[in-house]
């Protein structure tokens, strides 16, 4: 495969969502996973709807909003301050164990992440995981003030790297974003991590890897 | 209210969803209630996704799509026969019990559905559940190739009905839907059925109520 970047999705591909598991269940014991995934889903829908009502907020008021529903829909009470800590955790995602080895493999390539998250959540989040000299660039959607699957995140990731979308691989572990970028005109590597089945939206991905570091050797 | 005419979303909020419960347990002991939400949540993503996206297909195909990735992801090996017997279904969704009375009772206004179904499946549906007699219009947002909530679709319906957007109510059970609505600058009421929070999109429905039966009472 001739390929000269590589866009990579941050949440749920480089990094951990659910490593808010920990606080989550510090705060409310036993129910940890249930408001990780409630959490999670509602964030994404949110993007989705914002999107599609020309109503954009960014990503952390996307999520803070997300949280909010997620702790009242399980009957949670939780006040600002518990929200506030849960928050910070998304900061600290921790990223899934062979991200540094495998990116260090690829690091021939330029990388770039593109992803939904505001370009501070981004920078942080790379900065705490020791992974600022990894990347080229780190682009946010926020610029454009819609989310990913819209095709004009994708253009965005080509136009800021001066590159043309053959050039490039774009790594994702959401479904949903493997499908928008393989629509844009990406070849597309989908990390199913959890063995789960793709969606069912008329495309596929061109290669599907279990982690991260598969996706050397398949270069 | 000055109200002189009502919209009215279909599926959840006419007619119940999981009406497809019984035949999916028919096939699938015990799991017919994972089965259907999870259909259902995938049907609505997917249309969500699609209209992002730009790559449109009606919701007589996205439903099939749902439904198989629904099996798949849940571990359940479905042929064709079996995910046609359950497709038909939506095609026979029952109305909530209170529905037929309750609009009788409001039919001094013009009384329209507004749904992401399309054409064929809205009519077959109110047909099979004997109201065609009930609505003046039944407006599916196939002709424009987009789901709800995009804006255009709002504004499809008071086209259809030469009104302008004050002087209609937009009754739905589903939050999304509901913001979509007042987002566009419908008034709008939400039917909260099973005591569910509201969604946090940043708007919120003018009235709430259980079910369709205290709608009269409100206007």
């Amino acid at each position: 495969m001739n390929v000269k970047a590589i866009f990579f999705d941050a949440y749920g591909t480089l990094f951990d969502v659910h490593s808010v598991l920990e606080t989550c269940e510090q705060y409310f014991p036993d129910r940890g996973m249930q408001i990780s995934e409630a959490w999670r889903q509602k964030q994404l829908e949110y993007t989705w709807l914002r999107s599609m009502m020309d109503k954009y907020e960014d990503f952390w008021k996307v999520t803070e909003d997300a949280l909010a529903y997620a702790l009242k829909a399980l009957g949670l009470d939780a006040g600002k301050e518990v929200r506030s800590a849960l928050m910070r955790e998304y900061l600290h995602l921790n990223p899934y164990p062979e991200v540094q080895k495998a990116l260090e493999k690829l690091n021939s390539r330029k990388l770039a992440i593109l992803s939904n998250g505001t370009q501070a959540m981004l920078d942080l989040l790379v900065e705490n995981a020791r992974l600022t000299q990894v990347f080229s660039d780190v682009i946010s959607v926020d610029e454009l003030k819609i989310y990913k699957p819209y095709m004009g995140v994708y253009e965005l990731g080509i136009d800021k790297l001066f590159i043309d979308k053959n050039e490039a691989l774009f790594v994702t572990s959401n479904p949903w974003d493997a499908a928008g970028a393989k629509t844009f005109g990406f070849r597309v590597c989908w990390i199913n991590r959890f063995n789960k089945p793709f969606d069912e939206l008329g495309v596929h991905p061109d290669v599907v890897i279990r982690n991260l570091e598969e996706l050397a050797d398949k270069l």
